[in-house]
């Protein structure tokens, strides 16, 4: 199609405009109202506002690659505790994840081809948080904020398993 | 009311059956349909699938306090990118942030404050990367993302401001 943009990035923000028009939430608060961060994947199978059935305004949602509770996850959740009002984390991983699916080692090799040595080199500076077992790595995500200094006591909680097949999500006790 | 659970994340949890119910997009392939990766704010009042009119399974999103460019965000890029297949993303910050409001030194002392000595200290490890200037900061942050060796050229990049008061994107040329 002639008209068609050649960026998907650009066709992305120019319709935008639609959903400008139709705004009408203009006045909610900066604080989450449920008090609630929820930590997931950037996964573009995962919409946690909707799988929560949350509303705009009432929660504070954090995604990277996993949902992995990186030192940025920390960073976030202190900023969203302490000037933000949160008092509770959920942190939910999902079936199916890219994660899942490498080693570090696999994609260090992976940049040295596609992107060449320099790019090799930077990229052994990081732990790209893969993972092997779902349920182990919201367990040891948990235990992670669990021992944070920065996460006081009285935050509570909690994990769960989004299941990209089926919409459900299995907590994790 | 007697029945309101204590917790909002419980709730928030439980709400998923709802989704669960009615989910009938079971079959979406990993990578994103429209190889982008948005990077944007965990504030509460912003839903980017919603305000890109994107849908389930088109886009990769990245979302920390600000959308700030961490070392995090990188990482998470790379997996987007080399593994995923994502060609362009788009920074989106937005007015009314929280991040416009304080200085690491402030975060730290409330950290002496509510959280001790301890906590202080291991804050001060931290930089909460706060900004003064909007449009500033997605300049800094598209900036952070070109000089980087695991971000190619061949990537394309694009900055946007979400006004949470109208629901609009002004795209940062």
């Amino acid at each position: 199609m002639a008209n068609q943009p050649a960026s998907n990035a650009k066709a992305l923000l120019e319709s935008n405009q639609k959903y400008a028009e139709r705004f009408n939430q203009g006045n909610l608060p900066i604080p989450p109202a449920r008090k609630v961060a929820v930590v997931t994947c950037m996964d573009a199978r995962l919409d946690p506002l909707a799988f929560l059935d949350a509303k705009l305004g009432d929660i504070h949602v954090i995604r990277n690659a996993g949902g992995r509770v990186s030192e940025d996850v920390i960073r976030s959740l202190v900023i969203s505790e302490q000037l933000l009002g949160t008092e509770e984390i959920i942190v939910i991983h999902h079936t199916d994840c890219g994660m899942l699916t490498f080693k570090n080692e696999d994609l260090y090799a992976r940049i040295d081809d596609t992107l060449g040595e320099k790019a090799g080199q930077e990229a052994r500076k990081y732990d790209f948080l893969p993972f092997a077992d779902l349920e182990e790595s919201v367990r040891q995500d948990i235990e992670t904020l669990r021992q944070s200094p920065l996460i006081p006591e009285n935050i509570r909680i909690y994990g769960g398993i989004y299941d990209v097949h089926t919409g459900k999500v299995e907590v994790i006790e």
